[in-house]
């Protein structure tokens, strides 16, 4: 290894930022929704815009592998030697919907730039991501011999619950064994604090569909004899959550492992206090399980969400209508030991239980995956940490994060590897939201920590 | 008065069938959807249309009156003098949103003919009344002189509360004075079973609006930190009834009059009972308030119902979005002697004690008018009850309909006159709801009855 690869790489990646904005850009441009059947084609010109990318980068035997749903992206680049550590990249290029455009100042998939951010759906979760690993492995792989061998598996559809991607991994397991997997897909405290996460929480998706009356019926005929199907999804959600905030599926919480007194005071240690949370939300006043401070209700415990709730009418006036069908998006977010099947389990004794005999309903899994959890003191963690020094000048805060990454615990299960989360994303970028963005001052410095990386691993 | 004016009568009628249904179906062509402001133009076109018509069956000086909303069709025919008892016509142009495309089989506004039954939005609510009582009109004036002074009232905002109409009659009580107002807005029992409304609910529609975070957010990122408006909102509507199925709104009851014990012998004589509703309904079980019958529940108590509810991702597969806003469209209807800006009072102390301080609040009112109760024992109700046997040879019943007709209400307090309360609208014509449609036997029968009742009052 030369002495200054390190340094031209560096410069390399600083010299052609113009140019990987840039295709960031066309990236982001891409509507790749993995939740809506009617962006297939958008979803597999994501997946041929990766390949062609990878090629571009000097990644060898990129291949568009086809699974049950969404198209894997797979390359990799051995050079190093079997001397050197191999690293797993994953990634996605799938996105969550848009939402309603009219809460966007730009387009969603018109990507824009206003002061410091890229504005765009994917922006920050995850293609902002994915390139910066990209235009990390070009900078080192394009100024000298890369230090450490590279596996690429860009996945799409992360963002609905990656259900394709156990039976993919199990069957190339061989394929994509490696020493570690950099998992880029989480984020970081605030642009001058770096993070790892050694902790992400699992999810467990549902629709819950209630029938009542045959049809839509006058709610002045009818109003008084049928039981309304939005007033009964309403009464079972609100027995969701008892007076604690503590979720009622019965079991819900048998499996879940309690915090340590010594993660608890290491968390608390974490800037993120109630002020830190009112400040990103915008909430009124925050909320929660009794008993646990903010930074360990979304990382450390379990919660269930209601993502969406339909019924009747909806548009501008009134319409007196006893409605037909209601119908909810519930999501919940597990811990550690908490199986997300058994989780659906709950959820279906829960409605068998509770659901009155005056209305039919049905219950719809919508994936998930379990939470993962991987070790602090590893030789890669310490590179990684590293880096982050060396670019931000600070340490990282160890944090569990309250999203999900179903890849990370499937390729801990499989391959017995834990992941390095990582990324450059912030509270404040709006992930899942209307006017998602991605802060370009953190993104080029994590290009730049990710080149670090790959020498500190070597 | 000619002795065969009332055969001529009835057999012009018979003969016009086809061009009466020909016109019926040009008048439910037009979307006239008072709720939806983009349809002011259809509203508009839809009171031109009515106009024109009555001016072609020879009504005098008629007028499109402008009110705050929408306009107000009015015009006489005084040529029976003052010695013959005069009948104001109340009627209503406007019709309900269609909702969901998909499920009307034909167009809602693509008035279709299948079996007995002309389909589309507003034929039987109540375009298809309108023309009942105007061709029962011409049929009457086409055949010889009037035996009574007519005075027709076509207004375009009964779908949405009648908010305009309380002034409009103000302006104009000495242009409106009549003996009684006809009111063919209600139904029937089954296609052989005429029956007479003596009362009518009232109404008093809200939207309620909750406001959580600032924007919507990953349910994984903050998912235990904010409460979710969703949820709020399920448990504010899930309080809205105790487990007697009784709304629990403060006050509520207060001022509902109590159902006497003949009134309650004399309707359970009706053919509705359970299985009638579980028939017109297609709902798994009946619910409703204890201690009341069905009848009683739709007819003589007032109910709370969930109209409509939105909130968050609610497409195709999964978005795990913890919202930022929820509604609901929310609707009472009342009894005597319950007031709907009472009702709203009521609302909003239960808002002001059970929101919780985590969201943000806002009661949006809709509109709405009190109940009514009209005599049994009058002229002009043994004039409607006798044509009602010459066409069906059987009496009719008198009932308490669930629905609002907030002219009603208004007529009775301004006026001090009661309407007769008719119509030809059969349970099952899924009056609101998709594929609403007309029974045309029933509806030629109609006009014919409505010929009698003019010959009977005079």
């Amino acid at each position: 290894m030369s002495p200054t690869h390190r340094i031209e790489a560096l410069q390399y990646a600083r010299k052609q930022a113009g140019r990987f904005l840039g295709d960031l850009k066309a990236f982001v441009a891409i509507p790749s929704v993995s939740t809506e059947p009617d962006r297939r084609a958008d979803i597999d010109r994501a997946a041929r815009w990766v390949a062609d990318y990878m090629r571009g980068v000097g990644i060898d035997g990129v291949e568009i592998c086809p699974t049950e749903g969404h198209s894997v992206v797979y390359g990799e680049m051995l050079g190093a030697g079997t001397g050197a550590p191999t690293v797993l990249v994953y990634g996605h290029y799938d996105v969550q919907p848009a939402g309603p455009p009219d809460l966007w100042k730009s387009g969603p998939f018109d990507p824009a730039l206003r002061g410091e951010y890229l504005y765009g759906r994917g922006a920050t979760d995850m293609k902002g991501q994915v390139m910066a690993v990209l235009n990390a492995v070009e900078a080192v792989a394009g100024t000298g011999p890369l230090p450490v061998n590279l596996k690429f598996l860009i996945e799409g559809e992360e963002e609905i619950g990656s259900p394709s991607l156990r039976l993919f991994v199990e069957s190339c397991k061989d394929r994509l064994s490696c020493n570690v997997v950099l998992n880029a897909d989480t984020g970081m405290i605030a642009p001058d604090q770096p993070a790892i996460v050694y902790a992400l929480r699992g999810l467990a998706c549902f629709e819950i569909r209630l029938y009542g009356p045959a049809r839509d019926l006058h709610s002045g005929i009818y109003g008084g004899v049928v039981h309304n199907p939005a007033q009964v999804l309403c009464e079972l959600i609100a027995g969701m959550h008892d007076e604690a905030g503590r979720v009622t599926l019965p079991g819900f919480y048998d499996a879940v492992r309690p915090l340590a007194a010594e993660e608890r005071s290491e968390l608390a240690r974490l800037p993120m206090d109630e002020t830190f949370y009112l400040d990103k939300t915008g909430a009124p006043l925050l909320w929660g399980e009794v008993g646990f401070t903010p930074v360990e209700r979304t990382g450390s415990r379990p919660t269930l969400e209601v993502n969406g709730i339909l019924s009747g009418y909806t548009g501008p006036g009134a319409k007196t209508v006893l409605p037909a069908l209601a119908l909810a998006k519930i999501s919940t977010r597990l811990v550690p030991d908490q199986d997300p099947g058994e989780v659906r389990e709950q959820l279906l004794r829960y409605l068998e239980t509770k659901a009155p005999p005056t209305v039919r309903w049905e219950l719809i899994d919508m994936g998930g995956g379990p939470a993962s959890l991987s070790r602090r003191d590893s030789r890669a963690v310490a590179a990684l940490g590293k880096a982050m020094e060396q670019v931000w000048g600070i340490a990282p805060l160890f944090k569990r994060e309250g999203g999900s990454v179903p890849a990370v615990s499937i390729l801990q299960d499989l391959l017995g590897i834990d992941s390095l989360n990582t990324g450059f994303s912030l509270p404040d970028d709006n992930m899942h939201g209307p006017d998602e963005r991605l802060h370009l001052p953190t993104w080029y410095r994590g290009t730049e920590m990710l080149i670090h990386f790959f020498f500190n691993l070597a």
